[in-house]
């Protein structure tokens, strides 16, 4: 290692251990090992301008073992980022730039939020997707515009997690070839040697999946890791797995141990780190002379990267001013104008919201050219398939159907990654039980407030035969206690529609909640789902004088048989209002005047939802009253269980009455 | 193949056949493929007492492709189980217990619930795993009590799935070589050929984990899959799969298609199926009486099986009296007489609960024999660890710390696994936030009811630094929402002691939640946590003259916060309640006569707890509120977001003060 090199390196590693120290919590470990690999990437691959994080055409950097946040600052810091040094001294603290885990949105440079582990590793997999399906798509004969590589640094942690198994797996068979990760291969996770539970031979299990495995033995050897890159780029066919055997805190007195891993060195240890490496004892955030000069270059080096890139983009729209138009909106998350009119109304008659949904998905893929995505293997059932689309595959990255596999999990970090990368509006299916597989990709959706689109068909117990191990019942609760995340249950075709139309302009995440079994269309024009569904809740049938003596509140499959029961109610000679609530976030959303307009206070209201009750005592208050199922469904034809369980009109009624009291 | 096996093996194939013709409903295209295979493990190496399921040296066999149920039922009842012809003619029908999905605990012989895929994987190599303990444990020379095989059908759906991938490579490192499973290689799946989802090399992978695999090209070669499992059982320390190269819907005009997979043949294709394996046109849920009088014979060869092992039992209890009645009471889930009063009070001082939960644990390691478990790598910080009880590993599998590695998907599955098996009481530990890694196995376990406990640390924004992806918002609510799962938030270290004596005789899944920070331990004689803990919620600080004007209502930490704010507001003159409630589900099933004491009808609630105010309208009523925290969290230092966020006396009284008035 030359000098200049070992100076940027140190630099990297004392800023990481001087946050640390300074915020007196924080990892370490990983910024000691790992930043000899991580400087080489950046100094001598990444295609990046740090002046302009949002450069369409940059390559991607994801730390997915994001608990080194300190080198990822530091990195982000010494390469020219606007992320001054007051900020790596405020690490952790209340209101910094420099959150404990990678924090996308809040600082520039951050791809992607990271921490809870294999999320990033299948996040990258996502954006190295779209990469290629763009560059099919939009690149012409000599005129590359979309021409770049997704890194990541990953963990043990990373490997070990199911998600990253799933997501690794289909990179391989997606042919993603410009996906290169490095593996910080130091042994060590929190309970010790990794050995206690991970004796499997990574590089084995990454050369079945089919990717190209390197391996550098030592870790702090710049030029061996610069070659395993270079080898890595030069496999356009296969990911790239380069193990990188590391010491955790390497050069510190804990170094090669789990104690380097997730706390502060602590004084003593940290000067004896400095001495061990040769860095100033007494400074603190120190980047000297020579390094600070070395990785500016990265400033120039982006500015004019991005300038080649620019005048390769005005070449671009010169030839094919068409196209170029498409990227740019595609990029930009422009949709075309339009659109929006342009989905056809169902007519009144019966459907399934699946088969809605898939019918309208069909017609917005025709108009959005960025709608993209696929099932975990359920395609079939989720009615999500975009015909005559094509499947992305290594022969045809054009192709806008992807198949994930039985990997819920993997689709929804992807799907993610997907929509951080840009260029596309992306979406992943499966049963809506099976929502709890890609739980974590679906709190970093709301997290990170991407424009991802999950649909869940199969929605309730109504999936009937499939039994209790597939009927969703905790599902919509524990989806609604997503911050952040807006679910949509639509209660027949034409609020679907609605439903959609909202999913793709929301531009956050949004989870499409849909039935297996027919529902009654009802015409727009009765039910107004087009107006009523951005409001969360609307009235869908009032009762007499509009002066209800009760409110039916439903979701979904529920609002038929609410109406159906109002109007048993309304014979015995009730007023009866019903209220279609396909979304309790945008309703909460609405004015007050709005939410007491449709839920006015005093009249009794009654939930009905085949789910469980939790949470709807919000809205139906002291005087209401719930019909929801509390308890695992069972097997049996979905309409024999459904009004087993209670979900009939008669019932509805009878749980009415007492309100009206 | 013989006479008989073949009238055997078809036997199987048309009993699910009929079955799903019948239900117009099911899965034909598994049974269809791997009744070869099924049959042999039954037929030649299964050892189990039909007569009795639970005889508890049986092997145990988990269809972890719970889609071919219809094949389970038929083994089932051909085999001798009481599982009459009448029932799988009742297939998938309502209150049958031929469910569409195996069900544990609802028909004979099923050894776990499965269906969501990969679960059935993970939960064999928990099963598999206590029985390579307890064998370590209670086993004597000659006296081999504990002896059993733990197989398993398992699917390309299943292999897929992250969750196998992490327990796969954890069966290895454990070295579980009485683990045998049975791949059905079909290369379909819902969407197409694997080819177009699954590309990777699965033998090579499982060899990358440290399995023996093995191949069966021909999967109607009943010779072929008898070698390979025979030579699975001679490998005692590597797992081993054999993939059997199967058709799927073998012998029906869709045979080899996704066709055959998720629905029925239909009377022509059925009718097709018959005439191609020769099987009576006319008949349904036949029988011949050549397979029937073959496959009974598991009978009496059970019966035998069980008798010898209940002579070698009662030698063993002649020599090992003391060993015995343990191993007894292991497996009986039997609890020593006065363990629950021989764990220590905690004194008034200051603990974390998770250091609370910790000191308990090792006291109960010392009292239960059968307490076992571990962390998905975050023992120290879960404190979760026995100390000196040793680690799980193939030099000694009588330890009873497992290390788990960062897999908390398969260490929830594994979790259940091991409390399906018998004979231990499980745990798994790891960050509260993480619960949504292993959701999918937490509702299984509360489907199931099986007594798996999860330790749930850090478990609020007072995480701190760590910041929003490490801090729990909505994991509360969310687990709260699986029906069946009780969840426990101590506010101190006597509750947290309470919480755990509940979670060891429930004998039904709890999740324990506790924080990170320390909290102040309240004296036994004040909170009486030993006494009402149990009860769900209960007054921790009453009010003057019992006659309160307003209720806090908390749970963990912010119990500690709650009763500051009633100092406060007692001192502005107002007569405050304070309620501690750890359990939402405990409260639930108290009388309504407990509940209304506790909580008064007409006395405002305010809800107090740093997660989503989602639910807590349930207790707060209308005239109530709640205080807590909608949002993402942030990083800082844990008391700064804590207070920042509005978790502090202060605002609790200001919280309090509007409904006062």
């Amino acid at each position: 290692m030359n000098q200049t090199d070992q100076s940027c390196v140190n630099t990297l590693r004392f800023l990481a251990v001087d946050a640390v120290e300074q915020a007196k919590s924080g990892h370490p470990g990983l910024p000691l090992g790992a930043a000899p690999m991580a400087y080489v990437l950046w100094d001598r691959f990444l295609k990046h301008n740090p002046a302009n994080p949002q450069w369409v055409d940059r390559d991607r950097f994801v730390l997915s073992a994001g608990h080194g946040s300190a080198l990822l600052y530091a990195l982000l810091h010494v390469f020219g980022y606007d992320l001054p040094l007051s900020e790596l001294k405020k690490f952790r603290q209340w209101e910094s730039r420099t959150p404990g885990h990678p924090e996308h949105g809040m600082t520039p440079g951050v791809e992607a939020t990271t921490g809870p582990l294999g999320q990033g590793f299948a996040m990258g997999v996502g954006m190295a997707a779209v990469e290629k399906h763009l560059a099919a798509v939009y690149n012409k004969p000599g005129l590359p515009i979309v021409d770049h590589y997704t890194y990541a640094l990953v963990s043990d942690g990373d490997l070990m997690e199911g998600v990253c198994a799933e997501a690794a797996s289909l990179a391989a068979t997606l042919g993603l070839g410009k996906l290169i990760y490095l593996y910080d291969d130091n042994h060590i996770s929190i309970e010790g040697s990794t050995d206690i539970a991970f004796t499997e031979n990574v590089r084995l299990r990454f050369q079945a999946y089919g990717w190209q495995v390197l391996t550098v033995p030592d870790g702090n050897d710049l030029n061996l890791i610069e070659e395993a890159i270079r080898l890595a780029k030069e496999d356009k066919d296969r990911p790239s797995l380069i193990a990188v055997r590391t010491q955790i805190g390497f050069g510190s007195p804990k170094q090669g141990t789990a104690a380097a891993h997730g706390e502060p060195l602590g004084p003593d240890a940290a000067a004896a780190t400095r001495e061990a490496l040769a860095w100033p004892p007494d400074k603190r955030f120190h980047v000297p002379a020579e390094a600070a000069a070395h990785c500016q270059q990265a400033v120039e080096k982006g500015k004019n990267g991005e300038d080649q890139w620019n005048n390769l983009f005005a070449e671009y729209q010169k030839q094919y001013p068409a196209e170029a138009l498409a990227f740019h909106n595609a990029m930009a998350g422009v949709l075309p104008t339009g659109w929006r009119d342009k989905i056809a109304e169902f007519p009144a008659g019966g459907m399934a919201t699946r088969e809605a949904s898939g019918k309208v998905m069909n017609q917005l893929a025709g108009l959005l050219p960025s709608l993209i995505g696929g099932s975990a293997d359920l395609a079939p059932s989720n009615k999500s398939y975009l015909d005559g689309l094509g499947d992305f595959s290594t022969a045809n990255p054009a192709g806008r159907n992807l198949h994930f596999g039985i990997r819920e999990h993997a689709m929804g970090a992807m799907v993610n990654g997907m929509a951080l990368h840009g260029g596309v509006i992306p979406y992943g299916a499966t049963f809506f039980v099976f929502a709890d597989y890609l739980r974590p990709a679906l709190r970093l959706a709301a997290l990170m407030q991407t424009h991802s689109i999950f649909v869940f068909t199969h929605d309730s117990i109504g999936v009937g035969e499939d039994g209790p191990t597939h009927q969703p019942i905790e599902q919509l609760a524990s989806l609604r206690s997503i911050p952040g995340l807006t679910v949509l249950r639509p209660a027949e075709a034409n609020e679907t529609r609605a439903a959609w139309k909202l999913a793709i302009e929301r531009k956050k995440p949004v989870a499409l909640v849909l039935t297996r079994q027919k529902l009654t269309t009802m015409e727009e024009s009765e039910y107004a789902a087009a107006d009523g569904v951005p409001y969360g809740a609307y009235i869908v049938q009032e009762a007499e004088q509009k002066k209800p003596q009760i409110i039916l509140l439903a979701s979904g499959s529920e609002v038929e048989i609410s109406i159906k029961a109002a109007i048993l109610l309304e014979q015995k000679g009730y007023r009866v209002r019903v209220v279609s609530m396909p979304s309790w976030e945008l309703f909460d959303e609405q004015s007050e005047a709005y939410r007491q307009a449709v839920l006015p206070p005093g009249v009794p209201v009654l939930s009905v939802e085949a789910g469980i009750t939790m949470g709807w005592s919000k809205y139906t208050g002291s005087k209401g009253a719930s019909l929801g199922i509390d308890h695992f469904g069972a097997s049996g034809p979905g309409p024999t269980v459904m009004t087993n369980f209670g979900f009939a009109p008669e019932n509805v009624v009878a749980r009415a009455l007492p309100l009206l009291k």
